[in-house]
C-alpha cells in the first residue's frame, strides 16, 4: 500500500509533493522497480486531490525517468540505476584529465596554477597594492554610464539584445575610428574589429599569425599574460631587450635578417612592465625595418589615452602606409576594465580573417555594452572622463616620482620616469636578496609589488619589480613608497 | 613668411587650427624640413593670441612628430617621411595574408567565406524567415531587464565594472546551480564556468579536448557552427547518424570499440538541426557506453528550458555519477541571444582547466550583464519569462505542425514532430531538384529555410531543410508553411 502525506499549507505545490515522495520511496527501495502505481483516478480519490494534479505528478515522474510509460497510463516503477544523487555522484571525475586533454591545454593549465597563488594572497585592508594594473574604481563614471545603458535599452531595446554583427556595433566602430584619428590613425569602421577586451584581440592574433616554423619576436621584459598564451600556441620566441628609448633596434634588425619571423609584438607607449616610451624616430625606424622584411607589427596601444605629460609620439600605426601594422586598443585602461571591450585596427583583409576566427569562437560580442559605450562617447562623457583621468594621473605620477626621489635610497634602487601611463619599473641592487625574498619582505611591510620574473620570457638575475599606481590615490602612493623605502632600509642594514 | 588664418568663430579650438594649418603646409611642402618656426612669443604676437595657445600647438606638433625638439624650444620643421596620410596609405596591405597566416586560420577563413553569402541575402520585408534560430525579439523582456541593469549599477556600480573572477559572477553561478537542480543536475558554483555564450564554451572545450591522434565523435547531421571550428582544431571526425530516438547507439559502441576517441558531442533535446529528442533509456545507454570507455560526453543543452510539451527526459548530466559529462548551457535560446552568456558545468578539475584557457584568452567575461541576469533571475522574472516562452512556443509549434499537416503534400514531404524547442527537420522526396534549386525556389516564394548541407559533416544525397519557428508568430508560421507548400506544388507539377 502506497502511503503519501500531503501538506496543504506548504509552499510546495501538491503535485510536486507527490513527485518528491514517490522519488524518495524509490530511492529508499520502498517502491521497487516493477511496482504498480494506483491509477490517477484511484490516487486522486485516496489523496482527496484533483485527478489532473495526480496526472501532472505522474507526467513529471515519467519525464524524470521514475516510472514506465505504457499507452494511456503511467503506472510501473521503472528500473532506474543511473541517476546521480548527492550520495552517488563522485567528488572527482573518473577521467584522468591529464590523459584526455591536449598537450597545449596542459601547458596553459600549469602556467595558470603558477600565477594563481599570487592572486589569492590574502590582503589585509591596510595593504597598499602597487602590484595590480586595475584602474582605481573610485574614478569610475558609474552614474553617467548607467544613464547611457538606460537610454540605449529604452531607445534600441530588442536591437541591442539580439545577435549583432560579427565585427561589433557599427556606431561604436565609427566612434573608435574618429577617436583614432585624434591619434593620427586613419581607419574606416570596416578596418576595426571589436573584441572581448584586448586579451581576446591578442588571442585572435596569435591564432591568425603564430605559424609553426616561424618565430615570434617579443620585447624582454614584456606583457606577462601574453607569455602563457604564446606557449599554448607553441610559438618559438625571439626576445629583443628593452633599451632606454624602446626595444633594441639593432637586435631587431639582426633577428629579422637571420631568422624567419611571423610577427613582432611591441608596446611603444609606457611599455608593460618597464613604462618605457619609444621616440618618434625609434618608431619610424622600427616600422621601416619591419616593412623591409614584410613582417606584421602588432602594436599594443593599451594606454594610448594616458599621455598626460604630453610629448609622446603618435602610434606606429599612424605612420603605417603599407598597412602592415595591426593595432590593439582597449577601454579597459581608461574607462572600465570589466566592460571587456577592446578592438583591433588593421588592413581590411586582415580584419576579415580575424572576424572569421572570432565568428566561430564566440559568434558575436555583446551589443548592449558596446552601444552604451558608444552613447557614453557621443554624449561627450568619454572626452571629459579621459581629461579627468589625465589630470588626476598626471598628479599621481608626479607624486609617485617625488616620493621615490625623496624616500628610496639611490645606492640601492633605480627606476625610470615614465612619460605617462601607470607603470614604474624598479630595480634593486647591491643587496644580496632574491626576488622572492623581497616580495616577502615587502608583504611584511604591507606593500605589494609585482615580481619582475613574471615579465621575462627567460630567467634573469636582475632584481626588478613593476609598480603600478593605477588603483591608488596620492596619499596611498606616497605611503606605499615609504613602506618600500623602510623595507629596503631595514633589509640592507641586516 | 608663415601665414596662418584663424577663424575665431569656428568650433575648432585656436591651438588646433594652428596645428592643422602647419601640418597642411608641411604636407604641401610650403614648410620644408629644416624651416625654422617663429618663437612662441613672436607667433602669439603676430596672431593676436595667448602665448600658451601657441605653446600648446607647438607641443602637439612635436608630439605628432612634425617639429623637432631642442632643449627649451621647438622650432624646426622635422623631416617626416613616414606618416600615413589618406593619399599615401595603401588600400590593401603589402602583406600577402595567405603567406603570413596560419594554415588553421586559412581553413576557418574559407569556411567563413562559404557561410557569408547566405547571411547577406537581401530579404524583402515580406520574406518569411524559417531559417534563423534567433528567438523572436518581440518577446524580449527588455523593460524588466533594464530595471535589473539599473538596479545593479546603482547598488554595485564599481564592483561590476572592474575585472571579475575568471569563473564568472559568483551569485549568477549559484543561481545557475539552483536552476540546474530543477533539471536534475547537481552542481556547485565551482563546477560552473560562465562563458561568452555557448559557442565560446564549445571553443574552450575543443581547445581542452581535441587531441591529435584521437577522434571526435559527432552526430550527423549536427550543429553547423561546430564544423568549421573542429576543422580549425584539426579534429578527425567520426560521425554517428541520427535515428528516430537519438544517435545510433550501435554505431557509437562500434566506434568506441575500434577507434581512439577524445570525446562525443551530443544534443539530446530537440537536436540541431533534426529536432530529435532522445529517450530516457537512450540517454542511460549512451552514458554507460561512454563510461565503459571513459570518454567524456559533451552534452549541449542549448534548449533545456524549452521542454514545453512536457515528457522530455532529464539531461544526461543528471545521470552522470562518474562526472564524465560536460554540460553546456546558455541564456541565448530563451532570454536574449545578444547577452552572450552561457556556461559549462563539469567536474571541478575539468572546470579549472577550462578556466586556465579562458583566463589567458580573454581574462574575464563582463560582470555587468552577468549581474543583471542574476538580478533578473532573483526577482523571479526569469521563471515567469520561461513560462511565458513555453506557453507561447507550445502554441506556435502546434500551429506549425497543424499547418504542415494541412498544407504540405505528404507524398513529397516528410518531417518529424519535435518534443519542444524551435526546430523542425523536413525532407523533400520524389521531386528531381537539387538542394540549391529548392533554396532558390523557396526564396522566389518569399520564404527562407536553412539548407541541410550546412549540418552534414559529409555530403549527402537527401534533400533536407531545417525550419526554425524561433522568430515567427503563429500567423507568420502558417503563412511560411503555406508558401513552402505552394512552392512544392508548383515545382512538382512542372
Amino acid at each position: 500500500m502506497l502511503l503519501l502525506q500531503l501538506d496543504r499549507k506548504s509552499h510546495n505545490p501538491i503535485y510536486l509533493q507527490i513527485v518528491n515522495q514517490i522519488k524518495e520511496k524509490t530511492a529508499s527501495d520502498i517502491l521497487k522497480p516493477g511496482t504498480k502505481l494506483p491509477s490517477t483516478r484511484q490516487m486522486a480519490e485516496k489523496l482527496g486531490v484533483n485527478r489532473s494534479t495526480v496526472y501532472k505528478a505522474y507526467q513529471e515522474l515519467w519525464a524524470q525517468g521514475y516510472i514506465e510509460s505504457r499507452p494511456g497510463s503511467y503506472s510501473k516503477i521503472r528500473k532506474r540505476p543511473k541517476i546521480a544523487t548527492p550520495e552517488l555522484k563522485l567528488e572527482q571525475s573518473t577521467l584522468a584529465w591529464n590523459h584526455v586533454t591536449t598537450a597545449a591545454s596542459q601547458r596553459i593549465y600549469q602556467d595558470y596554477l603558477k600565477f594563481k597563488p599570487e592572486q589569492s594572497t590574502p590582503q589585509t585592508k591596510d595593504t597598499i597594492n602597487l602590484a595590480q594594473l586595475d584602474i582605481d574604481p573610485r574614478l569610475f563614471p558609474v552614474q553617467d554610464f548607467r544613464r547611457c545603458v538606460n537610454q540605449i535599452l529604452m531607445d534600441q531595446g530588442p536591437k541591442v539584445l539580439g545577435y549583432g554583427e560579427y565585427m561589433g556595433y557599427k556606431p561604436l566602430r565609427e566612434t573608435i575610428a574618429k577617436r583614432l584619428q585624434m591619434h593620427g590613425i586613419l581607419a574606416d569602421s570596416d578596418e576595426i574589429l571589436i573584441t572581448n577586451g584586448s586579451q581576446n584581440g591578442i588571442d585572435l592574433l596569435l591564432k591568425l599569425l603564430t605559424n609553426s616554423g616561424k618565430k615570434v619576436v617579443i620585447e624582454s621584459p614584456t606583457y606577462a599574460i601574453i607569455l602563457p598564451l604564446l606557449k599554448y600556441h607553441q610559438a618559438e620566441l625571439v626576445t629583443v631587450p628593452m633599451k632606454k628609448n624602446g626595444l633594441d633596434l639593432n637586435r631587431l634588425k639582426k633577428t629579422l635578417e637571420t631568422q624567419p619571423v611571423s610577427f613582432l609584438f611591441t608596446m611603444p607607449n609606457f611599455q608593460n612592465p618597464t613604462g618605457i616610451t619609444s621616440t618618434q624616430s625609434h618608431r619610424e625606424e622600427l616600422l621601416s625595418v619591419c616593412e623591409a622584411h614584410q613582417i606584421p607589427v602588432v602594436e599594443d596601444g593599451f594606454e594610448e589615452e594616458m599621455k598626460y605629460f604630453g610629448k609622446v609620439p603618435p602610434p606606429i600605426k599612424s605612420m603605417d602606409r603599407q598597412n602592415i601594422c595591426i593595432y590593439l586598443g582597449t577601454f579597459s585602461k581608461v574607462l572600465f576594465p570589466g566592460l571587456r571591450i577592446g578592438w583591433i585596427t588593421a588592413d581590411k583583409e586582415c580584419i576579415q580573417r580575424l572576424v572569421s576566427i572570432k565568428r566561430f569562437s564566440d559568434l558575436t560580442s555583446s551589443y548592449v555594452l558596446q552601444a552604451a559605450v558608444n552613447e557614453f562617447c557621443e554624449r561627450g562623457y568619454y572626452d571629459l572622463h579621459v581629461k579627468r583621468m589625465n589630470r588626476i594621473f598626471r598628479k599621481r605620477m608626479q607624486t609617485a616620482i617625488k616620493a621615490m626621489q625623496k624616500y628610496l635610497p639611490k645606492e640601492y634602487v633605480s627606476w625610470n620616469e615614465p612619460a605617462g601611463g601607470y607603470l614604474i619599473w624598479v630595480q634593486i641592487k647591491n643587496i644580496p636578496k632574491h626576488e622572492a625574498e623581497w616580495i616577502q619582505i615587502f608583504k611584511e611591510n604591507r606593500v605589494l609589488v609585482s615580481p619582475g620574473r613574471y615579465y621575462f620570457p627567460h630567467p634573469t638575475k636582475d632584481i626588478c619589480f613593476r609598480l603600478s599606481i593605477a588603483m591608488l590615490n596620492e596619499q596611498e602612493i606616497t605611503e606605499g613608497i615609504k613602506r618600500m623605502a623602510r623595507a629596503i632600509q631595514k633589509t640592507k642594514s641586516t
